[in-house]
């Protein structure tokens, strides 16, 4: 057994189970503690230290994502051999998330195809969770459990609107989180969010239809209107949500099919619609009888304190409003599970169109998210989540805040995964882009979220703290404030240089 | 035996055999022609002619798809009464086609929601695999070693095209069951073989382009290739493969964008192209430039002493095919995994196809598949599946036989899952289903499988052995004999009472 003293701090701002499992994490990497000796019983250590058994419980999963140690069923935590550390599988794609492959390869586009994702890449770019705070254990269990349960039913055809016992799930799920009535009859399984919108698409749009996306928006939503053969026009969003005097004029010109709008931290922009704006779209969508598509991904991560903005399907009396809630950024992104809520009169056309899409969803995973919620694993994670994600959060904007000194400017968000940074005057986001690329820190210039007309937009930066930890925050931040002096001082040289030309 | 002139004009443009069905059609109307009177026989029509076997096989099929001639097996053709010939008024089913190609919820569908599925149900319809074959314990122990090995990267995002190391063992697979040679570069995981075609389609097709399938096909394909807005063009297929003169003659007129086919065990006929019929294919694709799609999900499926056909895919040098092979049939379906070998022009494409649809499909089943290979699994879990399919096919096959009597119709598949059994005279497909349904039986009645300008068929059904096990054949054969003799005595007592009416 174990026996050596652990120092936790309660006044800094680390969470306690950080603290832990990085002081154990060192002590098995000093030797302290030997391969195959086994950590002490949960209880026992939560006592020993005065914390209660989730911070034990957690610091134990944290240290055993990482590789440090193994659960034995039945028996406890014992400490593994380091060599045995898991080789990480990730891909460079796996560190780019569904906003970043399409824009990843604008941006090879914009860097001549220079870039590679290496391990050392600290990489702002990507708002793919690291795999190290997934839950593990408890889905596994859960899959387990499925199995034992259901036998090959897992592995059977699954109906195509869903498992019917996760679709109960989801609609208390959206009850307690989203404040979102709905039967369960309108609740549409899909393979995530993307595919969520590809199906929509099948659904309402024809070659030549129009859609109005928020301008800048996401990639992936627009290359699937595009495939459809419609045409994208951009309407811009400010500090309260979309512009709806120039929504209402698109929408008179082009009697748009749709309208994609991401309403809750919205990407890249961070924005949340205020109440007013959300009421705003609800009345043109029903003056002009137009689709309101909302993707709610980020939507559950608002950092405490901060009173979330309500989702537009709560509001939604005239059931306009397609809603898409992706589970890739509150769970797990390889669950490849997201839902759609439809209105009444779409809700078979969905339902065929996601059949002909793939038939089904997988039928195991379903499953084994069903009895996650059921056995309330869900509260827990989401806690433990925010608590990872502010602590991050905080640190970028600790440093963002001092880069103000050199003229950048942005809102916080209080939630989400992201900042959205204007750059001072004189410094390009393609060339900050570049010069961090030649240090390994990979940045999101603005121009890849932009629709067709606003393309020359080149001036912001979305930068993302969800893949990268606090480490790898510091290292970067130096990195994006050497890239900014350095672009600083050119554009004033070129400032001096000019009355000579 | 029958003696009369008939006229072809090989310089016009309407196929021969529609020619001789027509002028032999209407020699029967028109009396030349008596009921009971037995056709030329093949050769012998064809050599007086001077066209070849084939137009006149096709000719006579074409007659007897109308209801103006049948077949009795060893013997030829003989003129039927025409009283006796099929209405081919729509059936209620004609509008639902889209909805029918798959599985229980499919037959839902079809029978406007009438039917449930219940335990009692003896489904010969459904082509699924029963769950309790399905090698749960194997499976359940990859996953749990993939988890325990890969941790959170088991769910994070996988690369769009796959998971390496399943790739390379896909190679290997390939080699070995199929003798396709292929780089992993150019193999493409997708969540399942319709999600293949759906891709696919996204790729190649654009509203107003021409499609080739066979006639009658899947409509799962034909659903995805309409929703591109393509039009579907269907050619015949006889023993030996889809029609190569008609497919000519189509490519000429329509220049479709791609020709999809089913090369083995094809659905819902049950036929294996011959050698011949695939080098031909792959000259028409050569000579007018246009990609074949092999859609090969019952290979591997065939039963001892039985030399499987050749793939289209296995013969393809000038990297026109396009192979899609789902997992659904031969290991299980809720696994949601397949794989398409894309040719060399074309993989960049699929890829941005399949990001845009769903970003990957599931890491963790894609890495404990691979698993599944590496342990050798695979070889024992195909012969336990051959000799479990073996053994139910040759009981339906015995049943089958004793039908014969009846008047019913049928070559032996030697493989796959499904017979494909023409009906005596005066037996209708739908009505015969309808007879079954009303003992909970459910087979398929072959309209569902027809595109559109063969719609008017109705003497065939597909029954397929996949779901049912023993006892289910024994009794569901029985309600179909019981169903057939009624629907026999109807169509004499029609026959009888016609001259009254």
């Amino acid at each position: 057994m174990v026996n050596v003293s652990i120092q936790l701090n309660k006044d800094i701002t680390t969470p306690m189970y950080l603290q832990l499992s990085s002081s154990i994490g060192n002590l098995i990497k000093s030797g302290k503690i030997k391969p195959k000796e086994k950590l002490p019983p949960i209880r026992k250590l939560a006592n020993d230290l005065g914390v209660n058994n989730v911070t034990v419980v957690n610091a134990y999963k944290q240290l055993e994502a990482n590789g440090y140690i193994k659960a034995i069923k039945g028996s406890g935590y014992y400490v593994l051999n380091l060599e045995d550390k898991p080789t990480e599988k990730a891909s460079s794609m796996t560190n780019l998330e569904e906003d970043e492959f399409l824009e990843h390869e604008d941006i090879k586009l914009m860097s001549n195809g220079q870039i590679e994702i290496s391990s050392n890449t600290i990489n702002f770019a990507s708002t793919t969770p690291d795999p190290s705070i997934f839950p593990i254990e408890a889905f596994k269990n859960c899959l387990n459990e499925v199995l034992d349960r259901d036998k090959g039913y897992a592995f059977g055809y699954q109906e195509s609107n869903g498992f019917e016992p996760l679709r109960e799930s989801l609609c208390s799920f959206l009850e307690v989180y989203t404040n979102i009535t709905v039967k369960k009859e309108y609740i549409q399984i899909v393979s995530g969010a993307q595919q969520g919108i590809d199906i929509i698409g099948k659904t309402l749009l024809n070659p030549g239809d129009y859609v109005i996306t928020e301008n800048p928006t996401y990639t992936g939503a627009v290359s699937v209107f595009k495939s459809r053969g419609a045409q994208i026009v951009g309407v811009p969003i400010n500090e309260s949500g979309i512009d709806l005097k120039v929504l209402e004029r698109q929408i008179i010109r082009y009697n748009p099919k749709l309208i994609y709008v991401m309403t809750r931290f919205q990407s890249p922009t961070t924005i949340s619609y205020s109440k007013e704006n959300l009421q705003g779209l609800l009345k043109l969508s029903e003056k002009y009888g137009v689709y309101l598509v909302e993707d709610d991904s980020l939507a559950g991560l608002s950092f405490e304190n901060f009173d979330e903005s309500p989702s537009l399907k709560s509001l939604d009396t005239k059931d306009k409003v397609i809603y898409i809630k992706s589970f890739s950024k509150l769970l797990m992104p390889g669950l490849r599970i997201g839902f759609i809520i439809s209105p009444e009169n779409l809700s078979s056309e969905l339902l065929k169109a996601k059949h002909s899409t793939d038939i089904s969803s997988s039928g195991l995973i379903q499953r084994a998210l069903h009895l996650y919620f059921e056995k309330g694993h869900w509260e827990d994670h989401i806690n433990y989540m925010k608590d990872i994600y502010k602590e991050k959060y905080e640190a970028m904007l600790k440093y963002l805040n001092e880069l103000k000194k050199y003229g950048i400017n942005f809102t916080e968000p209080k939630g989400g995964l992201n900042f959205w940074i204007t750059l001072p005057q004189g410094v390009e986001a393609t060339k900050l882009y570049l010069e961090c690329v030649k240090e390994d820190v990979l940045i999101v210039p603005c121009k890849i979220f932009y629709v067709n007309n606003y393309r020359n937009n080149d001036n912001t930066i979305r930068l993302s703290y969800a893949a990268t930890n606090l480490e790898e925050i510091k290292a970067g931040m130096k990195v994006l404030e050497y890239s900014i002096i350095k672009l600083l001082n050119k554009s004033k040289s070129r400032t001096y240089m000019s009355p000579m030309i």
